[in-house]
């Protein structure tokens, strides 16, 4: 095990990767085929694809492999638990250079496993091959338990928008990361490995909410994908957030308006949801806001905070510069 | 449509290639949302993953972006065929340069939806990221219909070795395109764009298949696999081989013995099974070997030709040079 990807070869290094995984009880038959076979007892299964990618996704000297494992893998299961779905499987499709130690991707792996340990799933196949930039390409699969999938597109003019998560902690602690610091920790760690609330999604569905989806490109970014299949309006009341004391301090410290990680900081994959009128949510989640009507005709669904515009640096494009 | 990703933006593009894709009957819930949804009648959801990369596994100038779809998705829905299910669902992780061409992703995406009609699957969702080296990351599920999986593991003493699907073909093509040429056509078009022999894979299982794998890497090397998961060795006769003629004289051109192509190249995607003894097998299945024994305790199963070691190189490892 010790050396690199490239003196173990790919069959020893699939060999070392998947002699870490532990049997799971939704994997009928984990990796070693032509296939994985996973349960699906609702009859349907939820899918969801990733690609993250080494200097865009993750940077080797500001995460450990563990946390891109936990954080990549993260990403996805929070997309199943979106949909009110229970993970239940990953698979992961990994590009490496051959001059990568073999410990990066066995800890890699760890930290996939471990992500998959806490919502319940299982790494059941995968794939790696050779190329310059490390790669991830994770696909997460889920049950419904029964459910309907709670869409964007279900928003109702009059429903309560809340949300249930850690928002803005991975900007903030991206920002302290990117000015050179290491601290405050709990800000670092939030952006290093999030931690989405996996059982908040398929709570949501059996409460009853009318869409939903994971927060991965900052909240305003995400609810507008949510007015637009809605074809509703949103406004969010910045007075309801929650803005940390220790997040405000940074925020000075750094002149950064902390509402702007908040609002717009992506990659804490919390949820956020809308449900109808007086409905009765659990303390963890937060009601921010409201459905404000339907869009004008032939407008796309707007997300407003406190009635105006929100047109501060909000999600982001990967093929952006 | 005009121009490159980078200027047609992330939505845009995605919006482009998700306009391409029909509804297919087993999608419940399509691209668009935080996962997919789709039907697993049978409870449970077979899925497969694989990463091909430009340079590696596929050269622009070889084969234009609709054969590098209607390749990789079939390379993919291949595995799910040789585990004796059906093809469902197909998903797409694609990194792509700013500077690629819209259409030559949009090609792309079209040979990914036709291929996946031919096998009766659906492209349900996928993401797209901007990077150096065209990378597809694709995942394919499949539902079995009630029956157990045929795994590798299976094949057991005096059983039949028998294949289905091309053999050699994209071997023999591949020689042709590296020396330069382009023809004959049916060889290179066996490269660029392979018939996995879908329907074979269910009815292999129905027909009582004890182990079943999608030749990838070769015949040899992918019943190896078979052969050391099953504990046994192996018997191929060369004699029982069908080498058309037109592909011995490709062979005799390029100075190759077509029966290196036959027995060691690799991505026809064809399927080789195991059957008990006596089984009465479908015109379009070829019985080429035996099961002779259980394999040496301690030794892993071997697969030889006419009772011979067969060293003639066979398969690939994506990490050697």
């Amino acid at each position: 095990m010790q050396g690199t990807v490239g003196e173990l070869g790919e069959f020893g290094l699939i060999r070392e990767l998947t002699a870490r995984l532990p049997k799971t009880p939704a994997v009928e038959l984990g990796p070693g085929d032509d296939a994985a076979v996973v349960t699906a007892p609702d009859g349907r299964v939820v899918a969801t694809t990733d690609v993250l990618i080494e200097g865009r996704h993750f940077r080797r000297d500001w995460s450990t492999a563990y946390d891109v494992g936990r954080k990549s893998a993260a990403q996805n299961l929070a997309d199943i638990a979106a949909m009110g779905a229970v993970p239940t499987a990953l698979l992961l499709g990994l590009v490496v250079p051959a001059d990568l130690p073999t410990t990066w991707a066995t800890e890699l792996m760890d930290g996939l496993r471990d992500e998959c340990q806490v919502a319940g799933a299982g790494v059941v196949g995968g794939d790696v091959v050779r190329g310059e930039t490390i790669t991830l390409a994770i696909t997460a699969l889920g049950d419904l338990q029964g459910r309907a999938p709670v869409t964007r597109s279900g928003a109702q003019p009059g429903d309560v928008v809340a949300v249930t998560g850690w928002l803005g902690w991975s900007a903030a602690g991206l920002t302290v990361l990117a000015r050179g610091f290491r601290s405050p920790r709990a800000f670092v760690e939030a952006h290093r490995r999030p931690e989405p609330p996996y059982h908040a999604g398929p709570a949501a569905a059996e409460l009853g909410a009318t869409a939903m989806i994971d927060v991965s490109d900052g909240l305003v970014a995400d609810l507008g994908h949510v007015a637009a299949a809605s074809a509703v309006d949103i406004d969010l009341r910045a007075a309801d957030f929650d803005v940390p004391a220790q997040m405000a301090d940074i925020g000075q410290a750094v002149g950064v308006d902390p509402l702007v990680w908040v609002l717009s900081g992506g990659e804490d994959h919390a949820i956020a949801a809308t449900f109808p009128p007086g409905v009765q949510l659990p303390a963890r989640w937060r009601v921010v806001g409201t459905v404000t009507g339907a869009s004008r005709p032939g407008a796309r669904g707007r997300v407003t905070v406190d009635g105006a515009p929100w047109e501060r640096t909000a999600g982001w494009d990967h093929f952006a510069e």
